[in-house]
């Protein structure tokens, strides 16, 4: 752990064998964009000061001071509450790392101070069991979470120590570490944990400290699964081998954090089995199991996978924690693979399912996000269960990490924003500067200004929902047909150079698998990276219900600078039938159609954006109408 | 009875006070057309022959025999076999009332023998019931049958008795009805037939013999229902009283024969409960639980209809039986209304449910008549339960019966045919001479020819699937906007007179209402009357399920004289994937989209066609593509 050398990165694949891309630090990139920068100001200012006094408010850190004996009363809240307080203390170590401030940093100082405390001489901590709990440590790993929440101190601490150089937290974390691992292993304690986290903490940590034992305690933790030791189900991916897994079930996010921990697992070790078991999950999870803004996890029940296909829309799950987590292990498989799937799906995640868990001020939070409400869904200052608001705010808080990374090659564009970037290659600093409006708009001009001239290669994801895309380096055009694939231009990089792209950013009309029947006839509207969704309060005469698309209606994109703080509504004409079907006819020929059905404007937002302005029907799937207008122009003129 | 006024007439309401329409025989009417008259001839000289072998091979002549004691040996097949002989008899004799046979005729008065000779000195007979059984006799009315049977031989004999004028059978059915009224009524047995049939019966048998014990004990077994003597499930409509029905329940065919003795007694008594749990069971039918073809009794299990909307098409029941009850249920609804719903149904239901149900060769049978098939289904020449093969039978004998009624005003036509009748009004007779090539062509011409110069109406079906509609009479020509009604024509008629009428036959594009999950994105082809399906035998490069149908496809008739004894094909270019959906993407844009499909023509013929070259991939309901040719042309531009 050399000091000098400690950088904020989330995932430090520096030295990972199999890793190809390496990372950016979320120090070098500085955003400077009308999306994202206004959001993270908002965390600043609202998010992160906000979360801590609701932690402080349901006890989160009274239970650190009952731990440690310096207040008294029953503990507070869910035995898994420490988990949010550290997702909080990760999320303010990554902001700081963008932006020292010291109102925040004293906040951490004052409750790492509480951490501290709590913890007991053998490194145990967790205020849960603590007094005449004591006794039931380790005792029900299936449910009970210890090993959960101490990943997620980890996780924390290491942010912490990475963003500011502070090893207070470092020092907890690492004495908690050594305890687990005296009582876990081979021939000690065996048992898995029923929510799987601390295995990507352990790769982590790992990283951090050289230490081998905590990557073979990871790498324990996923082989003692699939053996029954957590009884056996697929809620907690306990009903095979991980190896072994071919259909991506259970709880969702549990899934999937455990898929981020055997993607770490994979980076050091380079075993081949974890790969193909990882490339399985994620093949049947996008072909079968997701949402189209990327989330994931449909039922209420067990918070969990549906069947292939079970992808209910009014009564989705869609946890926002488990988008997050869907972020964290496409950003393993890009990092391990380089392949612009992975990227893509991390850019469909952030923009829709995941934002979508945050509202626009900064303050209100949805758990679960369906992509379908009939004003049943209102977003919460919190929740008792407090998993998803720090979780977001941690995933915000180190966005500017997920823009870069590099290669023995050179420099890896993985997302589009203004931005400045200082990026560091083998006796190279390449600046990298981006002017643009995405994702409203498809326009991207990078300047590369490398400290001096060089050959290197920049790979830029050409996004696969862009149609096709011409990228422009001096008088050199490139038009790319395929796409969704990093294309590569490799050549002799010099101050001022610049690139020039253009991606195809237009309003499409997406379909769903007809094995989907909740989608079945229905279509959803998707602009750039971006779904849109209707929202009865900008529809306020319609029952958007019963709108229907005809296939063939223009769609109109407008800028709205002064709506949900700046969005491109979408615009078009749909047809309307004020008969609810039950009241329709058994079977209607399309002359009888046409005179039930009127014409109606309507407008769509982006769907991060809903349920911003009160309880309000909204619907992210819109019927297809069985006419269309050119056919309907047609019978009028008859 | 006066001999000289008997006429063949399956539903005599000449004196029922409460039907608006009055019978016109089915020996006044000649059909001389292409489409029904071949039919007629085919039943002539193979059905009604070949069903009498059957009959004979499977031992329904042999149980008349046995229980007459003229030979020994076991009874054959299912105890309601009996029924199957009477339906046949019904069959002959309507067919006789078209046209004398001597060979018809000749089998059956020996048949009629078989059963004078089978009877009971008490009346009793049912061939089942004999010898050892014979203390089981009216012991089991749920499930036993003898009740429906007994009805089916009254029906037979009043038709042998109107097409014939020889009372033998008749006599046989009065000794039985006589013997059942002896036992049944107040204050002796009660009960309710587990299968409706002899109600309808009975009627027509007071409508005969003008002897109101018939209709009083009609409505005795209409009354006993719904009180539990028969079990009190919906299964055999017993789990209510008739007159509080208000949604379509039970065994399909069951179900619906009820209803046609309800709708007769109140044809004879104008008890309004009776009317209004019909019009309400109606409507429940057909704005919930009917086919397009018609068709009813969705379920396999209990031969039932299913829940609202609930209308599988490859799992579809849709008893042959059924559909023809369906026609009979619907023909009393029109006496009684004069309302062209009514006529417009049994139009529906003749050209596609039920002819579906008789092959061309008019020897093989449907007993369940999906809407869809994957090489599944194959016509057959008999069924161990028959009850089918004679019943289209019937329905196709009595045909000519179907076309006109007449009223105080004056004429009624329901079916539009090439056809010469004679229509009795009162103190005149009016020849009505249809020229037309229906149901393939909309233009009809009508001669009317009153035997002198006279005021009177002529009331014209409309369909209601004919988008609009011309009624030229003279110089006068009328556009009827609103359709699906009778049109009254009141003028002085004088012969040389003529109706010039054009109805509106295009290909239609039929969509589902959305409650029915099995059609959701499908659309149905229909042309007139006739609804079309999809056979792999006629597209055979192709998966006909991976057919998708753009709403733009523009859809042509071509007459083809040499195929399935002459029909409409409707050709058409459709969209085609040879993907089967579990591996298509989960998520596809309009532009990915286009890629992966191929232009294809395909053929539909009329869906009472199919299945009479082997067996064969067949869909009615085709799924509508996500794209249209005019969105594709500009997208192949690009």
């Amino acid at each position: 752990m050399e000091e000098d050398k400690l950088k904020p990165i989330v995932v430090d694949t520096s030295l990972s064998p199999y890793s190809k891309l390496k990372p950016v630090a979320i120090s070098s990139v500085k955003l400077q964009d009308n999306f994202w920068k206004p959001r993270i100001k908002i965390l600043k200012e609202v998010t992160l000061p906000t979360q801590y006094e609701q932690l402080e408010k349901t006890g989160h850190i009274f239970n650190f001071q009952r731990a440690s004996g310096k207040v008294k009363g029953e503990f507070q809240g869910f035995f898994f509450n420490d988990s949010d307080l550290y997702k909080w203390i990760e999320a303010v170590s990554y902001y700081l790392a963008q932006e020292y401030d010291e109102r925040l940093n004293s906040l951490l100082e004052r409750v790492i101070g509480e951490i501290e405390s709590a913890q007991d001489e053998d490194g145990y901590l967790n205020t849960y069991f603590v007094f005449e709990k004591k006794n039931q440590r380790w005792e029900n790993l299936r449910d009970m979470h210890e090993l959960y929440c101490a990943g997620h101190l980890i996780q924390a601490a290491i942010a912490h120590y990475r963003a500011t150089k502070s090893s207070r937290l470092l020092k907890v974390a690492l004495k908690l570490a050594d305890h687990i691992d005296n009582v876990f292993g081979p021939n000690k304690k065996y048992g898995a944990p029923g929510h799987p986290e601390i295995e990507m903490a352990l790769v982590e940590l790992f990283r951090l400290t050289r230490d081998k034992k905590y990557l073979r305690l990871s790498e324990f933790f996923i082989d003692q699964r699939g053996h029954g030791l957590i009884g056996g189900r697929e809620l907690h991916i306990d009903h095979k081998p991980f190896r072994e897994l071919d259909e991506i079930v259970g709880h969702a996010v549990r899934s999937v954090y455990l898929n981020c921990g055997a993607a770490d697992i994979y980076m050091e070790t380079g075993e081949e089995a974890l790969l193909k078991a990882l490339e399985r999950l994620w093949e049947n999870m996008t072909e079968k199991k997701m949402y189209i803004t990327g989330g994931i996890g449909s039922r209420y029940e067990g918070e969990s996978f549906g069947e292939n296909y079970e992808l209910p829309n009014e009564e989705a799950y869609c946890e926002t924690c488990a988008s997050i987590a869907n972020i964290m292990w496409n950003w393993r498989m890009l990092l391990i693979t380089g392949d612009a799937k992975f990227s893509d799906l991390i850019e469909l995640t952030l923009y829709n399912a995941a934002l979508a868990g945050i509202s626009l001020d900064g303050k209100h939070y949805f758990y679960v996000n369906p992509l379908e409400s009939r004003k049943k869904h209102e977003r919460k200052e919190w929740y008792d269960c407090a998993c998803c608001p720090p979780n977001i705010a941690r995933l915000l808080a180190s966005l500017p990490g997920y823009f870069y990374s590099t290669s023995e090659e050179g420099i890896w564009v993985h997302l589009y924003a203004k931005s400045e970037a200082k990026i560091e290659l083998e006796n190279l600093t390449v600046n990298i500067i981006q002017e643009t409006n995405y994702p409203w708009e498809g326009e991207v001009l990078i300047r590369v200004e490398p400290n001096e001239e060089s050959t290197f290669s920049i790979f830029l994801r050409v996004p696969g929902w862009s149609k096709l895309a011409t990228i422009k380096v001096g008088d050199e055009e490139k038009l790319v047909h395929e796409t969704g694939k990093y294309i590569e231009i490799r050549r002799k990089w010099k101050q001022g150079d610049e690139i020039r792209i253009n991606f195809h950013v237009e309003v499409e009309k997406i379909f769903s698998n007809e094995n989907v029947k909740n989608n079945l006839c229905k279509v959803a509207i998707k602009r750039g990276p971006i779904i849109y969704c209707i929202e009865s309060v900008d529809n306020p005469n319609l029952n958007i219900f019963n709108l229907s698309l005809p296939l063939d209606s223009e769609l109109k994109t407008r800028w709205t600078a002064n709506l949900l703080n700046g969005i491109n509504i979408i615009e078009g004409e749909a047809l309307y039938s004020e008969l609810d079907n039950t009241k329709e006819k058994l079977y209607t020929s399309s002359y009888e159609l046409t005179k039930s059905l009127s014409k109606v404007r309507f407008t769509a937002i982006p769907y991060y954006a809903w349920a911003n302005r009160g309880k309000s029907d909204m619907l992210v799937w819109i019927k297809i109408s069985k006419m269309f207008f050119n056919n309907l122009r047609s019978k009028e003129k008859q």
